[in-house]
């Protein structure tokens, strides 16, 4: 691929990011992607085939970045809480993904764009969470697909539904020490959930002692 | 108010939430919604101001039929599982609500309408909570205010995300067993989350014997 057709091509989809988790695949346009990008459209078309596909495309790359970003791998070497606070810490500085998934979750009925593709992505989440169940590190008794998404759950809710956050806390979470506090009841919710019983005196040791906690307390 | 215009606000009121669930405020129209209601759009304009006081008065209903279908006081009667419980039931009942609450946070930046007044729901929400810790039915080590706000994001990531979760669990959840199932995911979610420690047995016994399980094993 020619350079200025890569360039052409990471401009497209930049914009279109920014495009669609502002204002979603029906609320925005080809024209509005294509001008910010600074792109004819017709090359819009002839690289992506159309504002669906776009979406599909950034989607998925998205995905492929908290991949990337989270290994799952951390699962064993670290507990859960501290692979939450990596997926809260990923959300906080990328706050696209979580708003991509809530406009695809408004929006679609049925099945979404590349659901095969994203199917495999999830099924090696949920692999990875099984293995950690045998080994030990994570509770046995609630199936791994669903220890998945209820972290999920944890963590972008507050990025989903951030006014409902700023009324029940009476504080913007956005950055700075309520963004830090934040991070920290991830920690402590996903450990009090997965990890299993019996290791809850070890879990506030690590809390007493972790970075997350320093972090919290030097933040004030 | 005569008869009449309170028939009309009703189904203006009807209109709306269906179409602002369905589609959220940018995505519909004065237009479509007095035609939804089969009501002359100048009454909606007369009734409730335009299509914002609308959206926020759709808003304010819904938060107050939760509030009324799931009273507070149900914390101290039940453990926080059941009160999660009931919140799922309601939501998987009435999933409009959470869609209007999902459109608004990826729609607004800054104050949402009636901000203050919701608030104050949310205040008294918060009081319950602390009043249950308090009690020593609610772990203390978590502020109210995140507790809250956990069960709300475990609770409604199901209805917000459903492709998600429906990639992650291979099921579609929005009736029969996969709800019911889903259901008892937040339920011991909310258990893990929120019971004091040293309860762990107790709440074994509660889910072995209580009336949610009963109804996942008699569902299949």
């Amino acid at each position: 691929m020619a350079w200025n057709t890569a360039e052409t091509r990471r401009r497209l989809k930049q914009a279109a990011t920014e495009e669609f988790a502002a204002h979603g695949l029906h609320g925005t346009t080809v024209d509005r992607i294509a001008e910010r990008a600074g792109v004819n459209k017709e090359r819009l078309y002839n690289y992506f085939g159309g504002k669906e596909r776009l979406f599909a495309t950034v989607l998925s790359d998205e995905l492929a970045k908290i991949a990337a970003a989270v290994p799952l791998d951390s699962l064993r070497a670290e507990d859960v809480g501290a692979f939450a606070g990596k997926v809260f810490d990923y959300h906080a500085a990328h706050p696209q993904l979580v708003r991509l998934l809530h406009w695809e979750g408004l929006a679609f009925d049925g099945e979404v764009p590349d659901e095969p593709v994203r199917t495999e992505y999830y099924r090696q989440k949920v692999e990875a969470f099984a293995a950690a169940q045998e080994a030990g590190v994570l509770v046995g008794d609630v199936a791994a697909a669903d220890l998945v998404f209820c972290i999920i759950a944890l963590v972008a809710a507050w990025f989903a539904i951030p006014q409902v956050a700023r009324m029940l806390t009476g504080a913007d979470g956005s950055s700075g020490p309520e963004c830090v506090r934040r991070r920290a009841v991830v920690v402590e919710a996903a450990r009090r959930l997965a990890l299993p019983s019996g290791t809850g005196d070890a879990t506030d040791a690590v809390l007493a002692g972790d970075a997350t906690h320093q972090h919290v307390m030097s933040s004030d």
